[in-house]
């Protein structure tokens, strides 16, 4: 199974291409005047500061009278103070701050591939541009180390993001080479891959990027250019991790030497935040920093995938199950802990004090997607589609212009607002953060929608996500263009017809949602017949012309219950229709919403009607329940029986709460 | 209602006796040693060390070529590193390392008041004298600034805890006094607060404590020696605290001028921490630092009962109200939140994350007696009794050797293990703290026991507390001895006989416990009768040698629940029988606890059965539950009636959990 090419997708979706307009016409300007530090009330970026100050360093070396930047270390992260000029030769932002510039040209690059669009290109290729002149003739670029001193470049990989930058430049350049066939990029890449390769590969010394991105991008760079050593480096990047001596640990001591200054040793605990603490192999767990770990996760499968690894992809596995089978939210989330962003105790999984960071949903839709090309089944793409349409979609407004970083599954703003144990807890979107990972990756993600709905081989073509448009692909010898209208998540509604110009024999694998019944009939054409494997309809035969595959998915108001394993769960369920998980918010049911009980007998009378919010128009969730009489004669007192009313409660999709006035939402109600 | 004299005292109680005999037998010795950095394997106190540091100093002042200790700060805690040999002349421990002296001096104060130990008194004595040689000439004494330059002392009232150390000396002071009828200690302490009048007096700054507890301290000390300006020194440090121009602020700011280091001004939020954001009088909700807090609301109750403040008794009401129908767990605990060590919001009471420090709920029990003499209520004695039974004999082990800091409702020692954001909680209690204010705490509140169970006026007797033994008190003009018997937490029966010369005309107001039936018949003599008031039977007439009140007050295992307010309890329940609060341990009931349910329709078939534990015979309640089976078929399924299992769980009380193997704990199920 391997990805479709970008330019042979085009999304053309009631739902999606609202969202994929907000990335174009939203998200994308608006991050662009972010990076360049033009939104006003908005913390400043420094990322095309910093690149601009790179280049002119680079254009003045070699001058009469021209010093190298001595090493002093700018720390993890440098702003100006508020009265402060900043220096335009100096390094500002986070020590990755460069990688908001490379996610921001993947996702501009995935809009190219489907449309074009010559303003939004002219400003990629100025882009494209500085980068390039940023970069030194060895091939090295990083702005925080070319303008704070190189004789300590990649010699802090656990803290210092070199090699996390350097994947982000990779993904950008591979797509930007494949929507627009321009390898400007490209060879900044391959120049900076090729001086790490030098530097780490299997002659160099053996160290590992401490917050992992370049193995999957390494392992697209590899496929993409057909230069096997690039998948070399993201297979060792992978291998030598957690192994003994431990990399990190022998660097955090070289360093402290150099500094005069002892540091402890990493516990096993704290290594674990950087998955190093063991190797893969021995991994069994998903631990650690969420993004992290997913990210490792990715880049594990892509390995295992292009090299056939079997222990490899066994790990792949138990990094699955470990992830998705005990450390889920339902809404797709992973993370449960702010402490180290962090995956918490199998079944620990707190509604208030998720973290569940927009990131580490959008982490495992990549983990997601690559096991789906490991093994073809459709329990992957359930999960791609549920941290779609729930975790990640709820990282973004409506609007396209404010972002939580921070996804709970309960929130009372009140307590938020006084409980500093719930401090990492937002109950509005924010504009921009300072460290704006979330924004950017979302953008990546949601405008590349088509490389996880299709995948293909020689003359398989896989739907794994039900996504209005087309995909072009040539199929048993003929060029094939498959359209796709879905009424997802309105109705399960799906229609699927071909364009060819001749019959042809070749096999269409139609995923059948893990959230509709499996038996629902499909009506394909006289020719062809089917076979359910895996969660998927392989559709196989002679298809001619016109052809037309259909199905209706019933998507019934399903409640749901999380495994007694989960103690924040027990005695509670949760709403979902289709891929998209409901929640009760204070606009439409009032405060207290701890107070309402779902009552199997009267899910008979669940109606879903639509609710307009912030102009989308959604399904929303009308269901009786009752609600337990607050107030009452103290704190506590002999038990009675609960005072309940009847209450008819209006849920909406978790993805679209806090798009009106501030108040409280929760996802799991008593049942 | 004023407090009985403490050698009058004398208590012998199944129960509560072998309480008593821990803390003299085991505590006191025990906590002796630690002060003496005499115990191998816990924490170095230095306590005493610092006297000794503090006294050589002393002897030395006058001698040629004597130098004072010029300022040197030497931080809020220094301990010396693990191969460093200790400097005998220099202070170590936490700022406030001299309280743990005084509490443990008033704690043997209490023990000694009822009964001769002279090897006890000879060691009190010696401290006594040891303290005493520390003082300077002045009348100042904090050995922390003495060792350390006395130029900065009084001069960073929010953080370096002097008046709280001096209010510790002057309860021992007090409490020694009493017990022995030696002045030694005593008049130390008149000299610091005679000293501290000068400084901060009405001619003074207008200063007062960042930790409170000099408020009831001087209250006291005022009530022993009948010189009222302590009590208006008390007066002034509640009524400044919080006005503008805030105290705090200017100091800091003033430290910070000095320091040349410029530090911001503390928030509002910062400010509650030390309840000095603003005025008390204004202040209608308990925050902050719950330790802090109940000592100032203890104070306040003080004075307000001294002086007949009524705006000062309407803000205690408020206070109280806010702390105990708003913020008390179901222990008596208070204080929710490990930030601060600090009142959450109203209704926040998490059972895991639960902070409940043990000094906060001897802090709780303090302010409750302090209410009752305000204002005889038995509400205030079932709080203190709530409080006393659950909250704060939870933080000693059965064996008085080890202590709890944190006591939560809810444990599961894994989860603890590996979330740091249960990094606080304890599951196995430790033997001793370097900060280790809750041992000497819960030393002070057990030995003295007598001062909350009773009460008196010119003509009534009050028994707040059924604990068995005799108060002797002159009543009616004669000499009376009242004897108790009780059976509580065993069975609700108590008997009380009066042993007095001749006949004699009094009232003795017995309180009705909130936990049983109001209208439970009680026993009274000939020649007396009773009405009842606020809680309290108050029976009045011509009391005869040898008359006797007997009641047997039901103590049914009840169910009690929270209000819906309480979002961690909704749909739960929780199980008491008088004012003892049950909890399920693993070592009765298994692991997953969570999956326990109560079930109200079994509760007839509810069986009240002894159990030994480390050595106490314990009442224990069994009963049927209904438990939900555990495993299934992953993480989220469709909701399914649940399938459950008949089971018997077995609860005991809740202070008697951890005193066997390590395991799960927890105070609310499931109903």
């Amino acid at each position: 199974m391997r990805p479709v090419e970008l330019h042979n997708v085009v999304i053309s979706d009631p739902f999606w291409s609202k969202i994929r307009n907000l990335v174009k016409n939203v998200l994308l300007p608006y991050q662009w005047r972010a990076l360049n530090d033009g939104i006003d009330g908005a913390e400043k970026s420094f990322c095309v500061h910093n690149f601009k100050a790179a280049a002119r360093l680079n254009a003045r070396r070699g001058r009469p009278g021209f010093l190298e930047p001595q090493w002093s270390d700018p720390g993890f992260s440098v702003f100006p103070g508020a009265d402060e000029t900043p220096d335009p030769d100096k390094f500002y932002g986070f020590v990755f701050q460069d990688s908001d510039l490379y996610k921001w040209l993947e996702a501009a690059a995935y809009i190219l591939a489907s449309e074009r669009d010559p303003e939004l290109e002219a400003t990629c290729d100025g882009a494209v541009e500085l980068i390039a002149a940023a970069q030194l003739p060895s091939g090295y670029i990083d702005t925080y180390y070319i303008l704070s001193g190189m004789e300590r470049a990649l010699t802090n990989l656990r803290d210092n993001h070199e090699l996390y930058c350097m994947g982000h430049l990779i993904e950008a350049a591979c797509a930007y080479y494949e929507a627009t066939g321009k390898d400007r990029l490209l060879n900044v890449a391959r120049g900076f891959a090729d001086f790490v390769y030098l530097e780490l590969g299997p002659s160099g010394r053996p160290g590992y990027p401490g917050h992992e991105i370049a193995e999957m991008a390494l392992a697209r760079l590899s496929e993409l250019t057909g230069d096997k050593k690039y998948l070399e480096l993201a297979e060792l990047f992978i291998k030598r991790r957690g192994t003994e001596p431990n990399y990190f640990t022998a660097e955090r001591r070289k360093n402290a030497a150099l500094d005069g200054k002892p540091v402890p040793d990493d516990t096993p605990a704290r290594l674990d935040y950087y998955q190093a603490a063991k190797p893969v192999l021995e991994q069994d767990e998903a631990v650690g920093h969420a993004v992290r770990c997913m990210y490792l996760a990715s880049g594990m499968a892509d390995v295992a995938r292009l090299t056939g690894d079997e222990p490899l992809r066994d790990a792949c596995d138990r990094l699955w199950h470990s992830a998705v089978h005990e450390k889920m939210y339902i809404t797709g989330g992973v993370g449960g802990t702010r402490d180290g962003e962090a995956f918490s105790c199998p079944f620990d999984l707190p509604s208030d004090a998720a973290y569940s960071e927009t990131c580490a949903a959008v982490g495992l839709v990549f983990f997601a997607g690559r096991m789906l090309r490991l093994r073809p089944a459709s329990e992957y793409a359930d999960v791609m589609e549920r941290a779609l349409f729930n975790a990640c979609l709820s990282g973004m407004s409506l609007d396209g212009r404010s972002f939580f970083y921070v996804n709970p599954l309960e929130a009372v703003p009140e307590l938020i607002r006084r409980d500093s144990r719930l401090s990492h807890v937002d109950t509005r979107r924010q504009k921009w953060f300072g460290c704006a990972c979330c924004p950017p990756n979302l953008a990546r993600l949601l405008a590349n929608l088509g490389s996880y709905a299709y995948a293909r081989d020689d003359g398989t073509l896989w739907v794994n996500l039900y996504v209005g448009g087309s995909v072009r692909q040539t199929l048993g010898g003929v060029p094939v263009c498959l359209s796709v209208r879905s009424d997802i998540p309105f109705s399960g509604r799906v229609e699927l017809s071909l364009d060819l110009p001749e019959p042809a024999s070749f096999t269409l694998a139609l995923r059948v949602p893990g959230w509709t019944d499996p038996d629902t009939p499909v009506a394909v054409p006289d020719g062809v017949t089917y076979v359910t494997r895996d969660g998927y309809m392989y559709i196989s035969g002679l298809w001619r012309p016109g052809d037309a595959v259909t199905a209706d998915f019933p998507m019934p108001v399903t409640l749901t219950a999380a495994s007694p394993a989960v103690r924040e769960c027990v005695g509670k369920a949760s709403v979902s229709r289709g891929p998209v998980v409901y929640c009760a918010e204070e606009a439409d049911n009032g405060k207290d919403l701890h107070l309402l009980r779902l009552d199997a007998s009267e899910l008979s009378a669940v109606e879903v009607k639509s609710l307009k919010i912030s102009g989308f128009d959604l399904p929303s969730v009308s269901v009786p329940v009752k609600k337990l009489r607050g107030g009452g004669t103290g704190l506590y007192a002999p038990l009675s029986p609960p005072e309940e009313d009847s209450f008819r409660a209006l849920l909406i999709p978790y993805f679209a709460w806090a798009n009106r006035a501030e108040g409280e939402m929760r996802v799991w109600l008593r049942y």
